[in-house]
């Protein structure tokens, strides 16, 4: 993408509504505007990271198994009232009457849709397991909005199902969805570490919590720092094995972790001392096991393999998808701006051409750009006619992980500059050198 | 995908709301499910076929240099009592209180939020011409929803703005988007007539709907028969090229095309007897030109190349994409099902497997599947236990366009059946030349 034909509207100033970091800079950077309290549209830089953590997302969904589907923002309050939460939401849940007096409601979550599209469908244990899930936009009508996108009204995220027909299988679902969840999150560059907590509205005595640490985080948590040395990296995980999937959630779940919620002194007193660690931390994922607490009263049972008829055991999953591009800046960023991870950037490189108008130089930015399209790492060139300064100031403030200056001064010896965005550290080399670099740096990503 | 593992609820009977036939056999082929009247979730396989629309109108749009972004469901009632249509919109539009009794209200559509954005980011010529869209719910309270997601009230939609420094250059942008979406209809395998349109709420004279001919459409259309000659095909179109892209529009409005708003007697009497055509017409784009009629109220000025501060030029560009599932599905269906053109199916292809537990058969077929999937032909692998006849049944209904069979008695000579959906013809042949056969028809879509 060339900048002149973009839209990125970067403030120079900072917003005086913002209070937090990550905040501050996806409106400097131009990432979002805000158009109401707690809502948001998503400007095209915003948009392209949002895309990237919904890809990541989805394929690690799909990697586990689980299957995609699309439920309205809208529902019928009648759902609701099956399964006795309509009344019990508190003004959280947005109610809507339609022109014929019909009571709807903005999904805050979807328990109730997927069980009917479940008991609609589905009527022999032959077609389970099953997961859903799916990725849209819900609504909750926060009496204080705030913080940006981590505490938004309108918000993405990713909400999945399990299917199954008794508790061992519903248990290896959560278990997969732990397993899944840890994955998604480290491809982007996070450490969210799950924690037990409690149930809250959904229901249900099995939850943990995925936090990311962050010095803005709305909880307090307590945990072994043990369990940061723990990595999934490159390890293949058979989801379709209870006993692997089972093995790994004991591993990330052996040292102690908890929120101020569910915290057990004497529990953190036995943690040895340089280990025991306080911080406060990010939400950024739940995963639940609730049984038959929908299934009941929603009637939604299959027949068994003794011709029984038994209602199906389920649990829910989510990951907060526009509350992430928030947790992620909170806990990758400079003084400067954002740094993106590889994982989840905008653009994986941005090009600085010093000299806009030198044949030589645009013609080897050109040159440049192509190629790495050819290698299908899109650039973001700014092209436009400005102070070097400026440019190097957007781009760092953008946070792309990479850069690559061009200049009539290294040309001439047939260099260019690649700049780490995290380090500072800049190497000069051939721009072929600099692709090659790219090219091996994105293939894990 | 295995079907084995996946969710394809189809249904053996017609359900009886279902009055066309692109709604029944959606319901069907277990593409949809009805939430509430003109509510639906979008089961796996119709969410397969959304996102294939969805992804050849992104790749359109970034072709003309569109940008994306993404602009809430919700907006608040006080932007549009900027524009004045707040009152003027009438029942269709749900409007919605808040825990604080401010209104707001789900979008019909987005002229409003999008010059906001723009008057907030943008003050000079120098980032002109800028073209904005998102694909994005939407929602109508249509007061007698019908016909499936071809009348629904929650509806996706590709809606998008440009901004120009005067009337030129933003004829410009509707004669770009009028190119850009021949196009896009033509990788989705269907003949859309742009017809000249009367405006209603959105405003301007200049407007065009793109309507597929198809016997369930809504409105009635006339037109010259030798519009239906006309192909952009291979042809490598330069947007930024005024002449170019108003040649192509003076190609594509020059034979008669009207619905019955605009329709002229007249002149529709002039055309060769033998080419006068009338039928019915299903709506699944607009576009709009309208001038200053949102810059001026809402104040979305520029300063121009003589330093004077000049209201910008707009208009507004719309593909039903929801809509687009229907349209494509009454115009291309048979007695069996649906026959998916290549650009939009779910599936490449479906592998049937005749003997499912025999040795050699089960291993034919999985390694047809990881070869396709190695080519990023994806297929639907039908690896149930069940009679030929039921799993032909299947894949007619839900339409892929290729299907490979696989049994005892082909293999026997090393052979498999490679059978067209829309012909219905079958050819014998290895294995191997399937897949290459398959690689062949697929590269250019």
């Amino acid at each position: 993408m060339r900048l002149t034909r973009y839209f990125l509207p970067v403030l120079k100033e900072n917003p005086a509504e913002a209070q937090i970091v990550s905040h501050r800079l996806m409106l400097r950077a131009g990432m979002i505007r805000q158009q109401a309290a707690g809502i948001y549209s998503w400007l095209p830089l915003g948009l392209r990271v949002l895309r990237r953590i919904e890809q990541i997302v989805h394929e690690e969904q799909a990697r586990a198994g689980h299957i995609p589907v699309l439920m309205p923002t809208l529902q019928s309050a009648d759902l609701w009232r099956e399964s006795g939460r309509y009344e019990d939401y508190g003004e959280e849940m947005l109610r809507i009457k339609d022109r014929h007096k019909r009571d709807l409601l903005y999904g805050p979550t979807n328990e109730e849709m997927i069980t009917d599209i479940f008991r609609g469908h589905v009527n022999s244990y032959k077609d389970l397991p099953l997961t859903l899930y799916q990725i849209q936009w819900k609504f909750r009508d926060e009496i204080r909005p705030r913080f940006g996108v981590m505490r938004g009204r309108e918000f993405l995220m990713k909400d999945g199902y399990n299917f199954d027909i008794d508790k061992d299988a519903a248990i290896h679902a959560y278990n997969r969805h732990m397993v899944s969840y840890l994955r998604t999150y480290e491809r982007m560059g996070l450490t969210a570490i799950p924690m037990r907590a409690a149930s809250g509205p959904i229901g249900g005595d099995n939850t943990h919590e995925f936090l990311v640490l962050a010095e803005t985080g709305e909880s307090e948590v307590f945990y072994d720092s043990a369990i940061l040395d723990l990595k999934l990296g490159e390890r293949v995980v058979d989801y379709d094995s209870r006993e692997e999937c089972e093995g790994i959630v004991q591993e990330w779940t052996a040292p102690y972790a908890r929120t101020d919620e569910t915290h057990d002194a004497a529990l953190f007193d036995q943690i040895p001392e340089e280990r025991r660690k306080s911080s406060r931390g990010i939400e950024v994922g739940q995963i639940f096991y609730f049984g038959t607490k929908y299934s009941e009263p929603m009637g939604a049972v299959v027949v068994n393999d003794k011709g029984e008829r038994v209602p199906v055991h389920m649990g829910s999953h989510g990951i907060g998808v526009s509350r992430l591009l928030g947790a992620i800046i909170e806990a990758s960023h400079d003084d400067r701006g954002i740094i993106w991870p590889e994982g989840v950037t905008p653009f994986p490189v941005g090009i600085v051409n010093l000299k806009q108008g030198d044949i030589a130089t645009d013609g080897a930015c050109e040159a440049l750009y192509n190629t790495l399209i050819s290698k299908g790492l899109e650039p973001l060139y700014d092209d436009r006619d400005d102070r070097a300064g400026a440019k190097f100031a957007t781009m760092d403030l953008i946070g792309l992980p990479w850069r690559i200056t061009v200049g009539p001064r290294g040309l001439a010896n047939g260099m260019v500059e690649l700049t780490c965005r995290r380090t500072g550290e800049s190497q000069e080399m051939t721009p072929e050198a600099a692709v090659a670099r790219l090219v091996q740096i994105y293939e894990k990503h």
